[in-house]
């Protein structure tokens, strides 16, 4: 169990779902669910052994307030708690600095860095957890809270944060975009897009080994314009594909050449 | 075993390497290797239980003759054969044709779909090899050879296959870019690399389940103009951080908006 003798979560979307489930399981107590619709609020309150907050302006009994809202509303709602509250409010944002909170004593940032769907179990143990406290008392009871889930604790101070969620974009949703277009190729040749699973999966494993840039294979890093000419061709032009496909063989063919003068 | 009763390896690099021990470990013979490097095909043949092809004019006596030479060598390499070799001859590349082998009786492709090192062992079982023959028989005999080392066997015609391979570069090179730009805006930052791991083969493992285009999330496909425009203030202007960020994320855009049409 963590310092925090009761939980309130406010917002019912994917990410208040996965972690109430998921801090109730080690034992914690939700003692709150809050949600603009209320019926999501109870259906998510039942589920959680917990009691629906009727109005954001009512003295919360917790030691700790999430705030699992979108990001644009972190603020206004942060306004709308009770000055009264008791509990630390900490919000659960990669791209919101620790001081969109306002109007609170105590704020703090708890940030899971994942991608949560509604369906998927998270393996919360692959989770990495990232804080932000305004005084070490408040961290620590962040980070026992966070190692009930995850052994993976960073502290990173709100422009850290923001760094990070910045990269998250390009290894999340531009590699994801990557395959999406290999798809798409594949599907105009009429292959399985299973072809490629292996290679996706291998491609995703050499960078837990060693960095990127080491890994770099392919025609672009071996300076092979041949191939490149014969790619090029095969796209034709004036569309995404060929625009993207030069644009990042030259990104690679440059840092390629970079690294070898 | 396969149909081959023997097999030559032309080439001593990482596919000549990785290929020939595993067929050894199948039980496969190998009864000869050329290399344009003696002292390397000599440490090759004796490492497979193989005796060392002095000349590629000399005739050679192997069912099958495996060209592991660089994509440019292909045609050179095949039209120096001896036209009295009984063997099937395949090449191994991705983005070569079939009809690039030239001289030979019968000619064949055996690209097996993945990123080789030297030193990294691969796990067969998840390596898809693409086929290519000019006959059933050769066909057959191709698709027993692979099946002992995968179960993954795609018969591919020279179009596909170049679709495939291209196809192959958006998804490990261009996906790989991703993760290198991700970890330099993490150094920046001082967080270590690490912290991105999780994502990444969470990403990874996503497509294997559902199409990228399903899978895709964040700040483009939402349509969320302001964390947009936080992340393109701190890229910052004129580089290619920010120029590729831009261009990616205009694409993924655009494709999410025009799949909600």
């Amino acid at each position: 169990m963590s310092r925090f003798e009761s939980i309130a979560l406010i917002g019912t979307g994917r990410v208040a779902n996965q972690l109430g489930h998921a801090l109730l399981e080690q034992g914690e107590t939700i003692s709150g669910v809050y949600g603009r619709n209320s019926k999501e609020a109870e259906k998510l309150a039942d589920k959680l052994d917990s009691r629906v907050i009727e109005n954001l302006s009512e003295v919360i009994q917790a030691d700790l307030i999430l705030l699992t809202v979108s990001d644009d509303s972190i603020t206004d709602v942060s306004r709308l708690l009770n000055s009264k509250n008791r509990g630390l409010v900490a919000h659960t944002s990669g791209a919101v600095p620790l001081s969109a909170i306002e109007g609170v004593k105590r704020k703090a940032v708890f940030y899971p860095l994942q991608s949560f769907s509604l369906d998927k179990q998270v393996i919360w143990e692959n989770v990495p957890f990232c804080l932000e406290a305004e005084n070490d008392a408040d961290l620590n009871g962040l980070g026992d809270l966070a190692e009930l889930l995850s052994q993976r604790i960073h502290v990173l101070s709100s422009e850290q944060r923001k760094s990070l969620h910045l990269a998250a974009v390009f290894a999340n949703n531009f590699a994801n975009l990557m395959f999406e277009l290999s798809e798409d190729l594949l599907a105009k040749a009429e292959i399985d897009r299973s072809i490629l699973h292996p290679l996706i999966l291998e491609t995703a494993n050499k960078v837990l080994m060693q960095s990127a840039a080491v890994s770099q294979t392919g025609p672009a890093a071996r300076g092979d314009k041949k191939t490149i000419e014969a790619h090029r061709a095969l796209l034709g032009e004036g569309n995404s594909y060929r625009e993207i496909y030069d644009r990042l063989t030259n990104e690679i063919y440059n840092r390629t050449h970079e690294q070898k003068l």
